[in-house]
């Protein structure tokens, strides 16, 4: 039995391209004491991945040409040598692009709650992303309007149903008519908008006839410049990613940074690990959301690990459709 | 007698021209019941000004074609009839650019506390700027540094004072070797980089070891982009002003917004209006800190109201020292 791995073979200049990645067998790994072997299960693909593929300074080191691309994973023990985890457990990991790992630390799931894969998404750091983002930087007040970019995927997903949740407005932005429709039919938000379809500012302004009180950022770019120009006194932007820059060398310039002065926006960036000592809120908030039946959730599966590459590059691009996974 | 007054002639499209103001005499106005007659007796200039003689969209209303152009005064109460106002008293108006005026409602000052023209500056708006951005937005603690641009300005001067004497460290970025002398030895900023002098990459890196703390920006600008890239985690950027831009006629586009992200800044715009519940507490603070000879403090002084059009021109090109006044 081997272990397959996904290395990163190269950084990219510019878009990502499977050239970027390469593909190894190596030998199963064998658990030291106190570790367990797992296998994966479910591999994560996530945006923050690009930022990771380059050695520009960011929240978290890169990754190392030659090493095993980062990712969160689902897994079973098939080994243990840890005094608290038995074979058959199911657990969280940061295993990365690979079949099998050994690891010393793991957050045992329950397989009852939820299916495994939703550890990764609605239940896991994009949820958590969408909880404490909104919750504590947004901080929506009921009948005021959340705007969330990227609003299909497993972010924004979760951002506009909490926001309803929690008795605000919730407006999306989304490439194309049928994510639109998605998020408008299929997660209840109130309007969303297709940026593809052009004339984002005049939809903008259609979307939000009171403004924007809360931007819950994915993106960047110029649609940033256009809702900065919505925003309304005392507004709140939740900096949680710029999608729109990360397949760029050159990053979108900001044109409308006045406008934090002019209505004393509150601008604040986001990362789910700052919130570490409250996941156990997050989770049973979300969860209980879940069984209740009023978060609805979409999966948008890559078989096979060999095919990660090409489900990271289309989730770049914007193709993915829900939170996107790769099945092991 | 005749009133003298600034009227607002043009807008300007670029810098600001003498052109854009027009001086004329008009009757001496007579106050009504419940009014006051006010002789202006200093005049404040401050850069908030360039964006009322713009019409786009700001945080205040802006000046209209032939109306005189606003702006806070310290005058003397000609004449009353007004039940709480005598002849006599010192008060604090908004009568803007002009020699007499008459007005339902001002503040009276204390003329044994200070100078009467240190209620434009120290002891007003510019102070009390500096007082509550640093203090609720900027937030800093012991040993931390605080950067803040314009600081040999009306509010940057007090900014720096204040952080060191709430614990922190300061940094002054200033135009000129006087100046940058000026911050450094006269108000005792720990240090003071002259962004005339070129390399202020470099000379921010020396100054600031430890990165960024707290950058309380009065200009925004290319600075801005640099201060970014400094910027520590979990930040705070006190956005006052943008006066590099304020003669542009196309805003500076800042490139480092996802620094934002990266180091989980808060990014929150200024305006001392906000906190007018609070004044009281910060005329005692900063009234406090002036009588026990903790805050230094210097004026700059144009002579005569037809001279105030060039004294702004010049305070927009930077060349004032201090608070910019004008003696009426």
């Amino acid at each position: 039995m081997t272990n397959k791995r996904v290395l990163l073979a190269s950084r990219p200049a510019g878009p990502v391209s499977e050239a970027n990645f390469r593909i190894d067998e190596a030998p199963l790994p064998r658990p030291a004491d106190g570790e367990v072997l797992v296998r994966n299960l479910w591999l994560s693909l996530d945006p923050y991945m690009r930022g990771r593929m380059s050695d520009a300074k960011s929240y978290a080191k890169g990754v190392e040409i030659g090493e095993v691309m980062v990712g969160q994973t689902v897994g079973e023990v098939l080994e243990s040598r840890h005094p608290k985890m038995k074979v058959g457990d199911v657990v969280l990991t940061q295993l990365g692009w690979q079949l099998y790992g050994c690891i010393n630390d793991a957050t045992k799931l329950d397989a009852a709650r939820a299916p495994l894969s939703y550890y990764l998404g609605l239940l896991g750091m994009p949820g958590m992303t969408a909880y404490f983002g909104l919750k504590e930087l947004g901080q929506p007040k009921p009948g005021e309007t959340v705007l969330v970019s990227a609003a299909s995927g497993a972010v924004g997903s979760v951002v506009g149903q909490l926001a309803r949740l929690w008795g605000a407005r919730a407006v999306g932005i989304a490439g194309g008519w049928e994510k639109c429709n998605y998020v408008s039919e299929e997660l209840g938000f109130d309007a969303c908008i297709d940026y593809k379809a052009g004339a984002v500012r005049e939809h903008l302004k259609a979307a939000c006839p009171n403004g924007v009180d809360v931007y819950f950022d994915n993106v960047g770019g110029e649609i940033l410049d256009l809702v900065l120009a919505r925003a309304n006194l005392f507004g709140r932007i939740v900096v949680c990613g710029t999608i729109s820059d990360y397949n760029s060398t050159d990053p979108y310039r900001v044109r409308n940074w006045r406008a934090i002065l002019v209505n004393r926006l509150r601008v604040q960036g986001m990362i789910v690990f700052d919130w570490k000592d409250r996941y156990g809120e997050a989770l049973k908030a979300l969860g209980g959301y879940f069984a209740e039946g009023k978060l609805h959730y979409r999966e948008s599966v890559v078989q096979g690990l060999e095919n990660a590459p090409r489900g990271l590059i289309d989730l770049l691009a914007g193709k993915n459709f829900g939170k996107q996974l790769v099945k092991l």
